[in-house]
């Protein structure tokens, strides 16, 4: 079945009564983790989950999959709950560590220069995000207003999401080598990193993104233990991972997280090799996730070339950049593992 | 007398026997906050003030001068206790709103082109940085390690300090405009954006500066009420205020707040003007604030003109850029009205 055992991802949910619990979803069903261990859930939160490490995650998904099975168990039906975000986002970093992506933007942004900058494979290029911008799927997305060139200043008219995945840290720790990466990382969401192309291009140079993409960010609530990606890994830290990308339903894009550059441990070494400390609930995204061929790249500025070939929908429309009431909705698997779903709508801004 | 009646900054100190309490600095002594409302202070933070908007503020401050006029009171000598910071730091920017230093930097690192980027003048330009890299003044600064160009990983050679103010946000919102910035901001700090130049050239383009910055920013734990700031004000959201930075104790600038271009009204109403909404605990900060005078310019960078200028010290010894051992103090004041200090002691990295 579809997320079976070894599956098992974990969110908060709010109950029909308003209760809101730390749970795991299981099939068409999610368990309350309160019954698993009532102390580390007592707070409705996976914080202390995140935090308490390695051993306790192992102790707990044992625990869950042997309460499974044992049967018997009162599960509440998924359709009955709402996931939201479970623990408290802290720093939010969002990298940059896809070749396809990063030469496909740099041809675009800096047409007639190299597209790769000097520095790319020598270090994870990255930024800080916006922790208060992130949103749990389903949130609806305000159209962002900006300063999209000298005096222009209004809704942004180049509206794009960017298909990502979430590194969600547990256990905190400073100048963390890559062989250290899962000790401290706890799993991985989804992420859509919207981003206003129009007043990204203005804004940009010299201290890189920041209304562009602070406007909103939305993650999938559920989190999938790295733990149940076991087979899913490619050199002990690459991750078999296939994303799909939709609007409105119709799939338009099929990016693979194998075709990552830079990998989530490089990513937490290099964030905290300058002695920064990475604390627990801390998000760090890849970045866009694209590949060779059109149909694998994770946004509409390289899937349309900067609005210069639109996509064409099912419907018959055409698509440049984003349109109020549009959905896009971010699904990825590890083979028979789901890692669930990021969506969003487009609605009218202010 | 020096922190009269007129000033009064809050933040929370741990008194000798190890109790943190929220306190109002007087003279050279603190009120502890619990006397004045036990209730908004019982956490030992200014959270729940920060968060109680323009009215709480006015109140507790009246009541405060009141209590202290009253005399009576048991006050704890300052020298008793240690200053801490007072709240919950949630998303940190920092801004680049001086155009002598954004001037100076972009004929700095970008010769032979314009300085000022064409965005400048239009948005004040900033970026999101590291909230959990924020430490009390007098936290020991780590001299951070990096990646100073391809294949040269080692200590910063180039290490700076950035002269700044900070603007502590209460009241959340979004779409803030300049005009309601007093509805949001509960008061100033000062700052220090400590910043790696050599890994900064390396890393900056195309996402700006991430682990140049990230390693540490420290910040006065006293908060100075934009209440006490009044008379100190030019044109509404201009501020008067005289910083100073001293390197072992000799002070080498004297920025002038007066010479921002954009006030932090602006930078509130910017932050926000995309839809973002801004939390209690967001922390703003100014970029490094410098003047048309040599010894008005904010950074080493700038003093020292990329360490081609060094600095004399009174010792006889030579400054390009901070040593290990060495001191940075900036100290502000607006009229009678004192800022207090930020300080920070250079020390080896890993």
């Amino acid at each position: 079945m579809s997320y079976g055992l070894d599956n098992l991802p974990y969110a908060s949910v709010v109950g029909p009564d308003g209760r809101r619990f730390a749970a795991v979803r299981y099939g068409d069903a999610v368990l309350d983790l309160g019954l698993v261990d009532a102390a580390l859930f007592a707070d409705g939160t996976l914080d202390r989950l995140l935090a308490a490490g390695p051993d306790t995650w192992a102790r707990v998904r044992a625990d869950v999959s042997a309460l499974l099975q044992s049967g018997g168990l009162e599960l509440a039906p998924l359709a009955d709950v709402r996931a939201v975000l479970g623990f408290a986002v802290a720093d939010y970093v969002d990298f940059y560590a896809n070749e396809y992506h990063a030469t496909n933007a740099g041809r675009i942004f800096r047409p007639g220069a190299e597209p790769l900058t000097p520095n790319w494979k020598h270090i994870p290029i990255g930024y800080h995000g916006r922790s208060g911008s992130i949103v749990a799927s389903g949130t609806e997305i305000a159209r962002p207003d900006g300063v999209r060139g000298p005096g222009d200043v209004g809704p942004c008219q180049r509206l794009d999401f960017e298909a990502e995945l979430a590194f969600v840290v547990g256990v905190p720790g400073s100048r963390i080598s890559a062989a250290q990466a899962d000790e401290h990382v706890f799993g991985v969401a989804l992420l859509n990193d919207w981003s206003a192309r129009d007043i990204q291009a203005f804004e940009n140079v010299p201290l890189g993104p920041f209304l562009s993409k602070s406007f909103a960010t939305s993650i999938s609530p559920w989190i999938t233990p790295l733990a149940a990606l076991g087979e899913h890994r490619i050199d002990d830290f690459g991750l078999d991972i296939d994303l799909a990308v939709a609007i409105n339903g119709h799939v338009v894009s099929r990016p693979r997280f194998r075709d990552m550059y830079w990998t989530y441990a490089q990513m937490l070494a290099h964030m905290t090799s300058n002695g920064a400390s990475a604390r627990t609930g801390d998000v760090f995204a890849s970045g866009t996730v694209s590949g060779p061929e059109r149909d694998q790249r994770g946004c509409l500025l390289e899937l349309t070339w900067n609005g210069t070939e639109p996509l064409t929908l099912p419907d018959g429309s055409l698509r440049e950049w984003l349109k109020d009431g549009d959905e896009v909705a971010i699904t990825a698997a590890a083979g028979a593992i789901t890692l669930g779903e990021v969506t969003g709508r487009i609605v009218p801004g202010s």
